[in-house]
């Protein structure tokens, strides 16, 4: 057995804006001792209007940026628009090992389905990309979509334990639980496709029908992720050497090593920013991508 | 007197996304004869997040796509983020007129109000731009503003009358009027700093202080618009010349000459541009201005 290397590796977590931070709030519960990279593409979000190209390109930008000057050994691609698009894009841009959210919460539908029929809420550009259905039906699911394009304006101006958000969250869930029963649907689970959806949790889940099992994407993702670095590899393997150093014997709560890097409104990251992570985000730097 | 141009010139209108068709149709409402082509950069929309620089370089590439490609004689920037951080920029990089949103709004306002005090209602960076206080106070006036972001996703959403819509207003308009009695003003007057929200004016009425004046900007915009087009000018000169085209005797209700240009999102563009033109937007065209 090899020596465990001296510093943990750098995962490095990427997203349009910085809704993706619920997922490394979920990577960090699960691996404390990680070094974490983050990336918000502030001055381009949202992605969801924009072509396919576009968002590839994006993408890989903010990949490479993570691989090469943050020297991450791993990628999630913690935004479900980038996923559901350019996941192909970013594995080519990149020689190191990437995890998208789309999978892992089809994956946890999986799971938790017993009649194989399964609601997605989701952004617009998400839902038109029917990467959910797709990846559902590849685990034999039928998937019934949904956008919920108000959800993410209503967290980020904070409204989160909210009267009005909760008159918004109804409507939608019961406009989809209606539409989904009339197209033959018998659904009893609910995939939470976006990562600013999370923190309205507990208003979805009082506002679903009852006995249905709410799927977070973030934390399904990051179960993923552990997975991953679980999974088998011989000793002269990042991935084991990974695994080694995420179950050193360390400091039982350790502060986590994070940096967060975003492309423009810096202050609006740190100030929204720990919304989503749980804690403060720390400094936040600039960084130029071009474009 | 010379002879009237045979064909009317041509008002090249600019917004980040399609929310400046108001404009356009309170233009069309005023000057109906002339020739119209309005371009929304929707692939890069919203422009809020973005610093001062960017929405420079966007802004500029659009005018010059209007005068250069279109033919434009007259830019109007109906678009409240551009008008208040890259107006200069714009008329630096074009030749002809160039009108704003905010400095209408600003005059419509000081011949409104009678206490000299003024709420405005605006997107975040438009009303961190500072952009309404800055050209309110140069005519005098003290003005309030408030970021509304909700609104601008409700409108998309088609939430117009809409029972979420109508308490969201609500809620917005009590905590300005609230904000601004306490810092001691006697507003009597708002404008609404955004081009999706004359969409929401029945709302906005009904939920306003009794006797304030709404300031709707698109209106005001068009109607300094047209002030500059029949303002002095000699016979030679292009606005004389539009000035006699647009008083020439036509066909009393004549179909507007309109074309519309986005840089993405051609579907979404013609499916919600209608309800803000009062009218269909007919084929929208997609242009790639790079970037």
């Amino acid at each position: 057995m090899t020596e465990p290397p001296s510093t943990p590796p750098t995962i490095g977590v990427f997203d349009s804006g910085f809704g993706g931070l619920t997922v490394l709030r979920a990577l960090i519960a699960r691996a404390p001792q990680a070094r974490y990279s983050f990336i918000g593409d502030t001055a381009r979000l949202p992605y969801g209007s924009k072509s396919r190209r576009t968002i590839a390109r994006y993408a890989a930008q903010s990949a490479r940026f993570l691989v090469e000057e943050q020297g991450a050994d791993y990628l999630v691609i913690a935004c479900n628009t980038a996923s559901a698009l350019a996941l192909d894009a970013i594995q080519d841009a990149v020689s190191v090992p990437v995890l998208g959210v789309i999978e892992p919460g089809a994956t946890a539908a999986r799971a938790a389905s017993t009649t194989g029929d399964v609601l997605v809420i989701a952004t617009d550009a998400t839902v038109q990309s029917h990467a959910y259905k797709a990846s559902c039906a590849a685990q034999n699911l039928r998937a019934f979509e949904k956008a919920c394009p108000l959800l993410v304006p209503l967290v980020e101006e904070g409204w989160i334990n909210h009267h009005v958000t909760d008159a918004v969250v109804r409507i939608y869930l019961g406009e989809l639980t209606s539409d989904a029963a009339a197209s033959g649907m018998s659904a009893d689970t609910l995939v939470l496709g976006c990562t600013h959806y999370p923190l309205l949790r507990p208003l979805i889940e009082r506002a679903a029908p009852r006995g249905i099992t709410v799927i977070d994407s973030a934390e399904s993702t990051a179960d993923a992720a552990v997975a991953l670095l679980n999974g088998p590899a011989t000793s002269a393997d990042p991935v084991n050497e990974l695994t080694q150093a995420l179950t050193m014997d360390l400091d039982p709560s350790p502060e986590p090593f994070i940096k967060c890097f975003a492309t423009d409104s810096v202050e609006k990251f740190e100030r929204l920013g720990s919304r989503f992570l749980g804690r403060p985000t720390g400094k936040v730097q600039l960084v130029d991508l071009g474009g």
